[in-house]
């Protein structure tokens, strides 16, 4: 975690865009939480046309959908929907009515990276927890 | 929000039923709580044969899920997974041994479209909601 | 529910791979949580090359993502965590700084499965579900 979906339609997205967008939501999260960009992940997964609807009627809307550690203040989630929120208009000129954005919040134990349980997000669990993964990264590998 | 998941085997479904499916979730979210059809989505996402699995064989079920906003009655959520339910064993002919539906919910907070975080599901919040999209919708384009 | 996802890149995983970790998360979550293995679902999403990122860059990581009801300790979690985790390494070879674990918990009246809201994760209340569940199975089929 994070983790961040872009849900498009099939073909909506350029490969220059899906980078571009990436990267922006990678700055976004590290600049609102502090946090190092290695864990900050960003999947495009697509759905084919006429398989997503809205009101009942055949729709392509953009979803992005996020799931972040709980415990952070609510500004901060609520910064990171909107700049993201304004940068896939900005790349892709969609009107925010095709917008939908989602920052679910998990608690940290409930994930799981370089096999040792996510920390809270404060500065003293995530510098003990980097120190694990030194550690764990300097073993011999597992027979 | 709310936004409908209906997870098939590729090919499970016709795009007739994927319209019926897709109108039924939209007049059953609607009907139970009250809200207007142009925020409720449905997306028809789809996995190739062979890559689901039930008791650890090759399986074909359908999952049915949701995330609506946080804050109503439990009857509300337990009504639309019955009609959901019985609308997926109606359209497809599917056992209901083989449907699986899950609705999630979200503080309202965690959402947002049009720009706007989404208000709590009571009558004076949604008003002043649309409200906003109505004046956002009005101002001329960011530049 | 559980429901398990393991999400790779197009092509990471052959079909005798797909069957070993199915058939091993089964096992795992069936013995951590002592459930009959017929509820436990695992689904094999995949997502085109160059539409995973990592740092802002290209990258291919696997997420091992479920959702289980609530209501069990929290070592049975982790438990399963730090399983799954192990098993896809063994598995797969991958390194665990691409593995991704995420387990999510959710009360058991979100989910339905048969028709029937979930059980609470006990032994009177799951027995009184399977009762349930039979006798539904032994009625007429609906008009």
């Amino acid at each position: 975690m994070p983790l961040y979906e872009c849900l498009t339609q099939t073909g909506t997205l350029t490969q220059e865009q899906r980078t571009e967008i990436a990267e922006a939501i990678t700055r976004i999260h590290a600049e609102e939480t502090n946090s190092p960009a290695d864990f900050i992940h960003v999947f495009f997964p697509e759905i084919p046309a006429g398989q997503m609807f809205t009101a009942g009627r055949e729709a392509a809307p953009a979803l992005l959908r996020g799931v972040i550690r709980a415990g952070r203040p609510a500004q901060v989630r609520e910064s990171i929907m909107r700049r993201i929120n304004d940068l896939y208009q900005d790349v892709t000129g969609t009107s925010p009515m095709k917008i939908l954005v989602a920052l679910f919040e998990a608690p940290a134990q409930w994930g799981m990276e370089g096999g040792e349980i996510l920390p809270e997000p404060n500065q003293a669990e995530e510098d003990a927890w980097f120190a694990a993964l030194r550690a764990r990264a300097a073993e011999p590998e597992r027979a």
